[in-house]
């Protein structure tokens, strides 16, 4: 591969979605920031997604998706339960509203403006990803709203998991004294900061959590945290 | 196609691109805005291309092309050259700053933050588009600053051209008295705002515009308007 400024890539926009599909009565769903419209007529909509993910083999099975647009409100908490754990370990639609849309996914109505619902016509392999093409058979608009940028996720110090097409590997060297990393999701515990969503206050060190805290991003238990390297 | 609310695909967020390549000694250059990272190991990006366009048949026998991510302060008029008029009939490149890049496509440098060169490992008959997948061989930062979002180029009135995924239909269709659309890329004159680009105050009917006054997106000459319907 040819030598070039990465951070080139960093400048396309992109939204945050979830990205929902089921197969054999299991519902699944992840965060996705690649979903584009790839033709107006009749319309369909692209979107990777890493092959690693439950929902990529839902899809592969199912053949259909739903993809909620996510509103610029959306809490990082939100985010962290479909982008940082894993359907194989946790029933992630259990924790929220949804309904079961025209193709039998479910589609996420919490935290979202608008739903798009699809059957894959053509899939194509790209590597580590795949990108499913599915023609749009039903959607709607939930309420009115601004969709949430991934830039302005990522001004929110969200960060891409390892498995999502725009992980950044840098992200994770930024270095500070004090500093615990959720092994996790990567977000990262500052003393100098605190936690204002668990009730601590800037000033407490990371040993002197209580010992039922957990990752406001992803919910990790203290112990999924190491000092940061 | 099944019923549903195509307003539900307006919140998928975009960015806009000036995607370029060439064949035989021509340059060219579009607007896009369906352009995605799919995978970070190695990095590449998919495009999403209308197959009448002149760049699309360029990269299908070139196998390379180039993106410039647009600033956020990129006016009408410049997009109005890349997105509203055919290569077929203008040189673009000839208008605008530009360097030959690492695949021997031009790389857009006037109103760009970053660029992204590529060359096409897959490509996708997706119907009137063709999504191409290229990895990534190039690319830099050229300047501080925000990316043009299409929802931000959609507030300033910009809108699709007729060959874009995300073309709209309705948008044709508001109406009011005295107005005069442009044959060429849509945009309407009112004469109840004038053109200030062109320094036209409010409140000159078109039929007073000069003879040689020509519209501010894509520099269509006053023939090719007509009264709005």
């Amino acid at each position: 591969m040819a030598e070039f400024d990465k951070k080139a890539l960093y400048s396309i926009s992109y939204g945050v979605y979830v990205v929902t599909s089921y197969y054999e009565g299991r519902l699944n769903g992840q965060i996705a920031n690649a979903v584009i419209q790839v033709t107006a007529e009749p319309p369909k909509v692209a979107i990777a997604l890493n092959k690693s993910n439950l929902t990529h083999s839902f899809i592969e099975k199912s053949r259909v998706f739903a993809v909620s647009v996510l509103d610029a409100a959306t809490t990082l908490e939100f985010i962290g339960l479909f982008g940082f754990k894993s359907g194989r370990e946790v029933d992630k639609l259990s924790q929220v509203k949804y309904k079961i849309g025209v193709t039998g996914a479910p589609v996420v109505l919490e935290n979202a403006i608008s739903y798009i619902e699809a059957k894959v016509e053509k899939e194509m392999d790209v590597g580590t990803h795949t990108i499913f093409v599915g023609e749009v058979v039903g959607g709607g608009v939930l309420k009115e709203g601004e969709a949430l940028t991934y830039a302005e996720y990522h001004r929110r110090k969200g960060r891409a998991p390892k498995a999502a097409p725009t992980y950044r590997p840098e992200e994770q060297k930024a270095k500070k004294m004090g500093r615990y990393v959720c092994g996790i999701c990567g977000w990262i515990y500052d003393p100098e900061v605190g936690d204002p969503q668990g009730n601590i206050p800037p000033g407490v060190p990371f040993e002197k959590l209580p010992d039922d805290w957990t990752c406001p991003v992803c919910n990790a238990s203290k112990d999924q945290f190491s000092p940061e390297k």
